[in-house]
């Protein structure tokens, strides 16, 4: 077989980090060339060739052990010596911002998972307050990554160096609006509502108050009000101001899935079939996102798939509709778009190993 | 001790009948009178003087056994011979709707933890198709009912022979939104949006394939969207159209508690202290309402209390609002305020038993 | 691509059905040749040529809609017609009773899910009161039926007719007890101790009081105790009485997953290296036991794969012995190890398709 | 009303501490006198004169807001002052080996929920490796402080002036168990077994990997194997050696609740009428233990209440049982046990408050 791609991943012992391994060694066009994992690893550990990746992430063990894949110790000689092409970070967005400037010199094309490289305007990228905000290479940068959002930017990521992986909460509401904002439909003036809620697994691996059991479990709450950091993409994405929608996130008991309720008003008039054939136009050659025609996504339904639901029902004035939106916020919300935007990248079937 | 008040309990096999027994078991009011509980019982049962009610819900049990309390087999006589002042009934909105006029006709009290009294429009009782609509004794009656909501009707609820014990999301709705449309702050143009969420015990004790383990756990799911039979509820009591809100329910994958996030946007700028201001000389003599100063309601802080818990968010524009709103639908949402309603009825402490 | 083998599964609409369904989708050798589904369908639904598989599990469609697979009306001339080689009954023990000698008869190999032909003592039996017990063509098939355990019965299943897949508890606890009892190490004077916990998908999708999200949630309870079904399988297969055993499953409040905490004395002192080496050479072969060398298995590590993971602890004294396994329950534990008998019957690798 | 005793609490940030204000807050002997809340508060608080209860417990506020109610700074000179005569500590265990001397000598009697004080052997203590272990003070007030179990030691309770609230694993495994050992009923030969399974509260409010939401959710591991801190307890209390029984905690995916599956070998024959009878006989005066005579306990029915729930199955040869217990780790495994042994010290009815 010939050589297609080296793909590497820093950042693998995060739940993203977990997913994306899974999805790289089971993907039909990596069989024969596993990607190389890199990151911490102490001295004993390095000793001893890196940390097994089933003792990191048992469910990711075989039946023979675990010898064989390894965390290995970050170096970027290391990805140089083994030629990677592809290169995931999934990793902080302080990181995020200091390491891509290095890949791209290196000739490495990235796929960020973090928010490092998402926003295009100043205003929104101030919730960040990224630490060379405003230099040159920053700028430069910035105005040359990609939203990796297939349905929206596919020719853009196909020949990206640079492709800024989309935030889970952002993509589940992004889907649902543009095709009707961008079709004229939505009357913005009555204002959005995209009442959001998210299992646990969003919040990171990273011990804390509110990622407790007993804070998570037979709870809901809402934060972020009027302040979540993924509202500047989603604006920028919809082609919407601050003032048009109002964004709440909610903490779900519950490890993964993301549901978005939400409501909008239109201009005129609209029926169930005016509706369905904007999305079924808008996302014709869009083999990740599943229309439901008579009822709506469920959670259950789109967990452990790669798939963004979107359903809808219409007032019977015609005039307001709630839509919902479902997605797995560790796949179709973060490693699965990846991959989706490495087969973009690479110019393989947009579904390959998503399936 | 004198004799207080006699109460009488239908419908005790249910998830709010079982908090409606705790609650009366340890009301300081009839600690030496309690309840009657009555029922369907098989004539094996009848014949040993009815169920331990600690056989039905084993956690009301205590360490001598459950012989004294006993679901007895329902008669309208057992009513009259033990001379019951209060009767409440957790049963289907289709018995209380005929039980009802009985009772009032023998002089009983009733506070009715159904649907069937609490609607006043017909447009709005549509969705419930009473088969007495339209019969003057119906009329006669609905006219009669008050709406057990203390914080609106406290006055009308301690003289009524007939109170309607209101919803669990309306409750959750009505709560917030009435102090703020009642003081002509809110812009319907805009449009209210209601998102609502509740734990599995919203949807009873009958086994059905939405409240299977494996429907439920791990997911969320919108359901009844623009036909959800507590929205005419809620229209009455807040005093707005039906096109001038939109109310979503979800399913949440915990036992109990409800969390509704409600947008309202402001005909005019306000300020976190000129809400707060709306708010406490609302609910000001409301022992059941808690508002929140600073952070918003978890339904972690709600579920097991008998408080409506309130807190909001303002727009740095000052034009829109996001309000939180927690509550215990067994509790707030049921047979807590049935007992506030009764405590009222009394002329009792509104509070009694409830802390 | 050649045609490889032919498949049809009948009661695809359970859980482990569905598993079923997604694993047979992409098993790598029937990638051409999609298994049949045949069921119970309405005359509608007959009409537009059986029920689209996406609408029974939309967890199972594709952004194509779900036009081409379908639930098909069940008849033996189906399955003759479409040459069917290899029929998997996931239906009722009772339906599995009737439906394997006309499968036989008409030469289609069967694996049945069900308890219908694992046991082959009639005291075992007993429980399941099969109808045609003690008739000629019973007792035929049940000689002939093989316990569907690859890794105790490998060579028979290759060549069998008619496979008796394991139940799920009884996998957890043959799979973590047999190396041992076979090696002679157990004493079974002290009695072996078996404490199951299993996920609420092992009750099955009807809904029931004791599946009802209110019961299961929040909870814990044993049931069973010393008469569950799966008691008899387990003391064949390890080959003991059932005065050596104490089996007592419990429902745990999580979708999937069994974890069974086994507790055995051992004749002689042994050290951690012994046990290993039992286990080790037990395993050799088989590609779907996992075994923990330090730590213990959880349930969250076997969720979603298709492994059997075993650990365990040695108390200092060498003689007792905590053992601890866990697998999906729906997947080793129903129709993964399915999967892995059909392998083994058609002579594939036994882990293709389970990766 | 008279005077009738002082409480003072150290650790209500907890969750048993949190538990343990709901408690002492409504015990209708307390009603008048609350009790003191101390801890450690830094400048900013201690200067508006301690941090309110409801900030640290929202579900403890009323509708009038928290201001009373607050968490003090930490001095013995105010407990002096506000004459303490009970101090309940629900502190990590080095900080209840200081400080219970102090108070002793202060003439304060302590309630202490930690594991300080509850063992008697020292090769039992060497789990917690006290830094005073062999001083003459800790070995006299360890010889005077009392396990505060009072179903086992209540004449004790009575005049003690320290005592050691047990655990909960403990509490769950000495109920079942001591009434038969002490009958001489158990053959100890075979080895009891006590598979125990505890909700995620037992582990503490800190957040660490193990109380992460996505390590426990969808989860059931077990943990301190052959090794866990409440060992020695339950040898002590039941009179038994460590070769007697294998104690095995599990981490459930649930909040609260402790359910024990205890496996034991009769000597001789029983009945469920002689195990009945032995259960009856041993709990005839204890008001918080319940026992079951058809169906077993389950988690649910004793959460939220202050019962230790007993029942059993006996095998049909007479021979072996499996005895189920249930509590709520917060109560009767830790603060309603605490308020239970506060009634028998001040000689009040042993279940005043905990109702």
């Amino acid at each position: 077989m010939i050589r297609t791609v080296k793909t590497a991943v820093v950042g693998v012992t995060g739940y993203a980090g977990a997913e994306l391994a899974r999805l790289l060694l089971r993907h039909p066009r990596l069989k024969n060339d596993p990607p190389v994992f890199a990151g911490r690893v102490d001295e004993k550990d390095a000793a001893r060739g890196g940390v097994p990746l089933a003792e990191i992430h048992p469910s990711l063990a075989d039946s023979k052990g675990s010898g064989t894949l390894r965390l290995q110790p970050f170096s970027w000689d290391l990805f140089t010596d083994l030629e990677v092409d592809i290169l995931f970070l999934a990793t902080p967005h302080e990181q995020s911002r200091t390491w891509v400037p290095e890949a791209l010199a290196r000739g490495i094309r990235v796929i960020d998972l973090s928010g490092a490289w998402r926003l295009n305007e100043a205003v929104n990228r101030e919730v960040y307050a990224f630490e060379d905000e405003g230099s040159a290479q920053a700028a430069s940068i910035q105005a040359e990554a990609v939203y990796g959002m297939p349905e929206l930017h596919r020719a853009e990521i196909a020949g990206a160096r640079i492709v800024a992986n989309p935030g889970c909460y952002a993509t589940s509401i992004i889907l649902p609006l543009k095709p009707l904002v961008q079709a004229g439909l939505v009357d913005l003036k009555h204002g959005i509502v995209a009442d959001s809620k998210s299992g646990v697994s969003g919040a990171g691996k990273a011990p804390s108050a509110k990622t407790h059991f007993m804070y998570a479990a037979d709870n809901l709450s809402a934060y972020g009000v009027f302040g979540h950091r993924h509202t500047g993409e989603l604006l920028e994405q919809i082609g919407i101001d601050s003032s048009d929608i109002i964004f709440t996130p909610h903490l779900l008991p519950i490890p993964r899935g993301i549901l978005s309720t939400v409501y909008v008003h239109f201009k005129e008039t609209q029926t169930r079939a005016s509706l369905a054939h904007v999305y079924h136009a808008f996302f014709a050659g869009s083999p990740m996102v599943r229309l439901y025609e008579k009822t709506l996504p469920q959670i259950q339904h789109s967990v452990h798939t790669h798939y963004a639901d979107i359903g809808f029902q219409l007032a019977a004035d015609g005039r307001r509709a709630v839509i919902v939106s479902c997605l797995d916020n560790l796949l179709k919300g973060a490693s699965g778009q990846a991959v989706q935007n490495m087969n973009v990248m690479q110019g393989w079937g947009e579904a390959e190993g998503l399936e």
